[in-house]
């Protein structure tokens, strides 16, 4: 779908297992749709306790499922032994978040060994214009580095 | 503290009511600390729930975070009549989120009736080297307008 | 080609003459190789006295002609009596850019009457992987208002 | 100035044996007015073909000017054998351009063998509120290396 080929034959249980190992995605509701090598599609519905003022799904929750999205996404294409840390990212807000349940998708755009960069894009389970978009810097750590 | 006025006195009631509607705030545990013409302290700590695999707070809540501190940080310079939601922002995620209790600080860095440009910084309650920065866009809008 | 319509039926001569009156343009060799509403394409070969130590383009001009197709893909979709300023935009390098010469494409992802936002990409004129992306903010002014 | 050590003593020569190696710099009239371990200042006046239409210099050699006082800052603290490559930056165009000369200053939020952090802020020669400002990131990579 995105052209990659995964370096690691086990990257989707790899994937499968950081994944759960999230208690943020599991407190809000977000799991895993899909994903191959290069790309992670992401759906939840909105959380309780997580509206803002006119009842749409906060931000932060748009945002953290993006930021998910696109560093597992560079996660699919990572050497066995490393772990993906997000870098910096920007995301813009493009529309209202009408909806009960939504889909973020991230997709690998520049991979390497160090860094990968990453977009994401958050729309309705059905498609439509995108709600929001994110572009990433996700840094490949060796497991159990002491950082970059 | 940033040599800005507000143009609303009432501006920290209409802060703290706005702020007090916002349920993500309340479920993830961040206060207001602080606040005057132009920022915004907000202070947390690790919430149950939302850490990542290493134990420390997970990227999105303090991406929630700052991004309320940079939002209420326009909002207090805003006139009376008005929201304020961010159109876009970058985040730095420049350490690892280690402790447990975090202050998110809020600065306009360029007020304007239509965009305005905040800056965020977080880190230990003590001080200390940066956990986080980040830079957003955040828009007026005039109440229960359709959008921009 | 990108789903929109232009609101100004002479959007076309107005983008054309206003991209004319930038010196920088032509400075730098970068020219229009097509527009439509929500987009345009520019074309440029690297600028003499525009390296930087391995002989590739420098950096600054490759933004400069994302900035402007962002913006000018913007403009095409604006009323007749505005202009159109950057408020800000984030560039990831991908790639080298090697070669000798480029297409810059900038494509509207959300139009506005207020703001608009645009994303760039940056390949060989024969396409391929990209070398530079952009996502940016462009702000609608009236002429002669004073700013936002 | 910042906190920071070289750790390599001969960092002054070799950050102005770099810059001498940029011809876009020449090409823009940018010279280095200052710099120490973790911050570089540049300053240029606006260079004849590269105004807007309203007559401010283009954003662009803003842009160029930032990057390279931001990328420039963190090849202060570099190891003597490395360059930087700038991953990505984030601009915000505050405030219209005007005057005639300007200074450029990038500083280093967090360093890094791999990946450092600067920010810049564009001024008037006086100093006064900044008329841009920037954050990016920059890989530092060996030498002769294929990339990141």
């Amino acid at each position: 779908m995105t052209g990659f080929t995964a370096r690691d034959p086990d990257f989707e249980s790899r994937v499968r297992a950081s994944f759960a190992n999230q208690s943020a995605m599991a407190s809000l509701g977000i799991t895993i749709a899909g994903l191959g090598p290069g790309w992670v599609d992401l759906s939840f519905s909105v959380p309780d306790g997580f509206t803002q003022q006119a009842g749409f799904v906060h931000a932060g929750v748009v945002a953290a499922a993006l930021d998910s999205a696109c560093g597992y996404a560079a996660y699919t294409l990572a050497a066995a032994d490393t772990d993906v840390v997000t870098s910096e990212y920007k995301i813009n807000l493009l529309r209202p978040a009408v909806g009960d349940s939504f889909v973020a998708r991230g997709r690998v755009v520049r991979p390497g060994a160090t860094l990968t960069v990453s977009q994401g894009e958050l729309t309705a389970p059905s498609g439509g214009p995108p709600i929001a978009i994110m572009t990433g810097t996700i840094v490949h750590v060796r497991r159990d580095s002491p950082g970059s």
